[in-house]
């Protein structure tokens, strides 16, 4: 077959995965990820064969993926969420020239803004933005002017990767940049664990947020300037007359 | 019950449901919905009630959702692609005080941008912006402002509502605000009914996409200054080293 599924599954329960999802899964001879998500996908399918490696061998996954596929098998590279952001689809796409004849399919999936917005209300209910906090592979200059250009643009933003035991702090780096231009009472909110064990969300501004510890795997949330907390739900609304 | 399920349910087509978006329709006595996306949801229930209606009556939808869900049934409204992403979620949490005793579950869903995103190739690989050209609901200078910030911030973006019959010529004045800051060989895309019949994608340059006529069922992409046409394919590198 020489191909390679790029596959994002969502936050790791069945429930979240799409049927093509699933389907690509179950086409795979091979299933290869990041140790955490196949420890999730894994049970799912008991009798297939994994690659698993740990964090920051992404592109020794990604090549392994790709090796076997070249060999004539079918693979499945999983992504927790969507395989196309901050996933594994662009380095699959940036190596696929070195490997002829491998054929790549991707699997778009619910990404963590996506699941974590619907479990705190409507926070993405009109323009929004997505940005990632970790400078490990994005200087972090990059990352303080998307940031001010989000809050000049009023967009509701999903930043993702907001905090890690390296990189404490920087949820709040993040808040003072957007206190800059935005009211302190912007209403925000937290998403953490969503569609695994222990999940649970937390609404608060702004200012609370910036005096907030979030871990690794939460995902924030930053209110447009039309965000309100309707009956507990945190929502942007489309502008609708209601 | 009183239950209301708001439900994103990807593209229609079946494969791009999850297996939680599935479960909440079959748990449903009633389904409501834009007549199109009845259409393509209903065939798969087809024992079910369900209530449809045209473009621009979403309110009526979303307060008959309610009445019925406050009269003790259990109802699925459904939105495409994401319910949270320019979708029903907003409006129904705003109504949702009207309704007492109402209890609302909004269902994430895979939205246009992810969907069209995995067709092209990784366009959102790294910070995206989002944003919707209708100026139906939104003032006109807000976009504009919103299209300035996602430049200057050099955020890859997705298009939402690109053009219709009322709005030609959206696509144009939108590409020369970019073309003020960004290259005009920027790399470009246009996926269209993306999961829906007789899908296509067509990769361009910003200078291009300027010229270029495109309708309501399509997502446009516009990249970030690192994102690159590698392999046929529209990437944007995360920014591992390959």
């Amino acid at each position: 077959m020489r191909k390679l599924y790029v596959v994002g599954v969502g936050s790791g329960k069945e429930e979240y995965l799409t049927a093509a999802a699933r389907a690509a899964l179950a086409a795979a001879e091979l299933i290869c990820g990041y140790t955490a998500y196949i420890a999730l996908i894994a049970p799912l399918f008991p009798e297939k064969e994994v690659f698993a490696t740990g964090m920051t061998r992404e592109l020794e996954r990604c090549r392994h993926a790709l090796e076997q596929a070249r060999a004539g098998r079918t693979v499945a590279l999983v992504c927790s969420g969507d395989a196309g952001v901050y996933g594994m689809a662009a380095p699959v796409l940036e190596l696929l020239p070195e490997y002829g004849g491998v054929e790549v399919e991707v699997v778009a999936g619910v990404t963590a803004a996506l699941a974590g917005a619907a479990k705190l209300g409507a926070p993405l209910g009109h323009d929004f933005c997505v940005v990632s906090l970790s400078d490990l592979l994005t200087p972090w200059e990059v990352i303080e002017q998307r940031l001010r250009c989000a809050a000049a643009g009023d967009f509701a933003i999903a930043l993702y990767n907001p905090s890690s035991k390296r990189r404490a702090g920087y949820l709040r780096k993040a808040c003072d940049i957007l206190l800059e231009t935005k009211s302190g009472d912007t209403p925000c909110g937290v998403a953490r664990s969503i569609g695994r064990e222990g999940e649970s969300v937390r609404i608060l501004t702004l200012a609370e947020l910036r005096e907030t510890a979030v871990d690794m795997v939460s995902t924030v949330f930053v209110g447009s300037g039309a965000t309100r907390v309707i009956g507990g739900k945190l929502v942007t609304p489309r502008g609708y007359r209601v």
